[in-house]
């Protein structure tokens, strides 16, 4: 399989470079065909902005949905941007690792999903009528490819537990599980989360490191989060609300939309 | 009172500009002092890294908490830094304004939150020990103030609600709400959120505009989002999960974490 790592650390020597390390080697030894897409190392643009599609009027305002879309399928959008789009079609599966940072994703890394993510590409996919809206949520551009997070947090598991403080880490990071890789159809796996790494000496650090192992040999085979499709008969068009007599009785929140 | 608006849109001449000069009109008129941090308009720098710890041995490891921590103490965090916590300090209360962008903040508000929250500023603060940790979630060093998103989605408004197929609104920003305000001790006012705003006509803008200034001149009296205090009793230490006691029957998820 061709694997793309999307990683976010500044650190060439951090606790995540060296998990990624892990990671790679283990695919290589798999047979697997392994890209990496290192941020800080490639120095990678942040903000949306109108320096990302040159052929806008600069009298013209800029709405971003618009002019990505433009620029998508003019095939005018920026080469770093290109270049990231063309990994992703390439990748069976996609890997996003980074360290949670007020339980979301680094700036450095949001912004990859901010410009790489055009309107044409991930979202704005598909017939939009009264009996369809497009292609999202488990369809779309990326329908049939797998994706993960593997991530760190500093804080301690307890906190990011069913009643923990934090909230659960299943619905922190459903915002990007669901939002950022299911919306443009990939399965998503669960996620590898190692918590407490501050803290983390060598003999923690191997336990990790053979547990991400162990997953990086069952991408293909790891059960993933039973997201439900957009289009698969449990919302109701054009709503998209979840039908009524689904979901466990006085559920409420994220978790109605797992089947 | 002072009120700080962190704004992170491209474009001067945007929805989202005009609803941020409607929201200034409005509390300048009620005798507030406004200052503005227009994010894209200042260059703000996105990316955690080492250009923000200058004091740090060129060979020593990145930790960002332990790095921010000692550049905070020593007063050696960069200008621009600095200058917005400052700002923090001064402002009675703080809004953030930006669009939604995959379901959170755009990168370069997310670099504003990643770069401005300093170990020892917006966490790490207060007793750790077995009987307390920390000052945060209710207290901390921005406790006493309140704090509000005003948001702007593409979307439509049932994609959001509550069995809507995005997820509930509340709970897409409760990771902002709760975890970036509540954190450092802000009472969070609920959010200000304009739905399908590339629909928006003139009627459907002056309506927008009308129900903001009413919230821009009910800050000191609107009733915050319950969130519950860490250190209220409501949690166990150190593991930080809510009282077996608390909580709706059989409830999960972020509603746990409100009275």
């Amino acid at each position: 399989m061709n694997v793309l790592i999307v990683f976010a650390h500044p650190d060439p020597q951090s606790l995540n470079a060296s998990l990624r390390d892990v990671a790679i080697e283990e695919l290589m030894a798999q047979g697997h065909s392994v890209e990496l897409s290192d941020l800080y190392a490639m120095d990678w643009k942040s903000p949306v902005d109108r320096a990302d599609f040159a052929a806008l009027d600069p009298d013209a305002r800029l709405k971003v949905p618009a002019a990505s879309g433009e620029a998508f399928a003019a095939d005018a959008l920026t080469a770093d941007v290109k270049a990231e789009q063309k990994k992703l079609l390439w990748a069976d599966v996609l890997i996003f690792q980074f360290p949670l940072w007020w339980f979301s994703m680094p700036a450095i890394l949001k912004g990859w999903v901010d410009r790489v993510y055009a309107y044409g590409f991930a979202y704005g996919v598909g017939e939009h009528s009264d009996r369809r809206w497009g292609e999202r949520y488990g369809e779309g551009r990326l329908a049939g490819k797998r994706a993960m997070l593997i991530v760190t947090a500093g804080g301690w598991e307890q906190h990011y537990a069913a009643r923990g403080i934090n909230g659960p880490i299943d619905d922190l990071l459903f915002p990007i599980n669901h939002g950022i890789l299911h919306y443009p159809g990939y399965d998503v796996l669960p996620p590898f989360v190692t918590y407490r790494v501050d803290r983390l000496d060598d003999a923690g650090f191997d336990l990790v490191a053979t547990s991400l192992r162990e997953r990086m040999r069952t991408l293909e085979t790891t059960v993933p989060i039973p997201f439900r499709r957009q289009n698969g008969g449990d919302y109701l068009i054009p709503s998209l609300e979840l039908r009524p007599e689904l979901g466990a009785p006085g559920a409420k929140g994220f978790s109605l939309h797992r089947r």
